[in-house]
């Protein structure tokens, strides 16, 4: 179809925003599902991330559609899987604080599922992208625990994560290669 | 409050019939949610069920509301955590078949996963009810993909069941003690 000059280019103006709007902060969640996918393809691991938890309200089963519906609070963390014939289990964050993490981002059912799966032997940590930094941690559940359960403060500083944590160097394939620190750490 | 007899009772006969409605084609997932939170509380293990995951179309963020939404098809098994240290994945499904368990009911992505697991040497398996058999069954994914791979048939029928699989006792607590069989079976 033929628009003026003018109607196009608005178009694709909106268009691009739409794309920045729908990438913000959504960038790590993308680097680690495509990296999943490579670990699967690879036959290296097979990680899934989990639907998120809907609480339904009301549903058309016939054309299964639903037409009322709220986001719920997950009770465990996002991505888990198998890895080396070993339970693997994850949860990633973005945040825009430049000074630490702020705990507000983990739920309380969130943290004692990873106590549980860090006491049971499972492979279990965060990966937590501090984006104005440019900078990708992975902190094992251990230190998480140790943290929250001695210094009783509402955000991890950044300072912890350069003490304790792992960076995750950016790569172009798989782009977030967290197996690798996994491979490199003793003490898991 | 006072209400005469007979509306009382009514409302006492409509309640029950919602309970009955709702359990209709539920109490297997009912079942095994209430294995795996024994099993929590006992921390024998930490298995939990993926949420039903969602297409998202028209949804208000600041309420956090779903006004659109489709179910969409899951592309691994419901269950997996970890147990003894070890990756477990299953899925769960009831049928009201008497001779076998019609293959429709699993997705060609499931049965990809189920192939996966099993080659990552994950513990991985069926349970499947008979609900007018009153029989539940546990079918190791080994025995699972080689009926797949050898048998081009639609359905696994009930005497493959009977060969290659493991009744799953009821019991009271837990209900589906599937990890009871999984300690006995040699060759996972």
């Amino acid at each position: 179809m033929n628009y003026p000059n003018g109607i196009r280019k608005e178009k694709l103006i909106k268009k691009k925003e739409d794309i920045v709007y729908k990438n913000r902060g959504m960038n790590l969640e993308n680097d680690i599902n495509e990296t999943n996918q490579y670990y699967q393809e690879k036959e290296i691991a097979f990680i899934y991330k989990k639907p998120t938890p809907i609480k339904l309200v009301k549903v058309d089963y016939k054309k299964r559609k639903i037409n009322e519906a709220y986001f719920d609070m997950p009770s465990t963390t996002d991505y888990n899987g198998i890895y080396k014939q070993k339970y693997i289990d994850f949860e990633a964050k973005e945040t825009i604080n430049t000074k630490g993490f702020p705990l507000i981002n983990i739920h309380k059912h969130q943290i004692k599922h990873i106590r549980n799966i860090y006491n049971a032997k499972g492979i279990c940590f965060l990966i937590v992208r501090f984006t104005k930094l440019n900078k990708t941690y992975l902190l094992l559940a251990k230190d998480f625990i140790n943290y929250i359960d001695n210094v009783k403060k509402t955000t991890i500083p950044i300072k912890y994560f350069e003490e304790k944590a792992y960076m995750i160097k950016d790569k172009f394939i798989p782009r977030v290669d967290y197996l690798e620190i996994i491979d490199n750490v003793e003490d898991v």
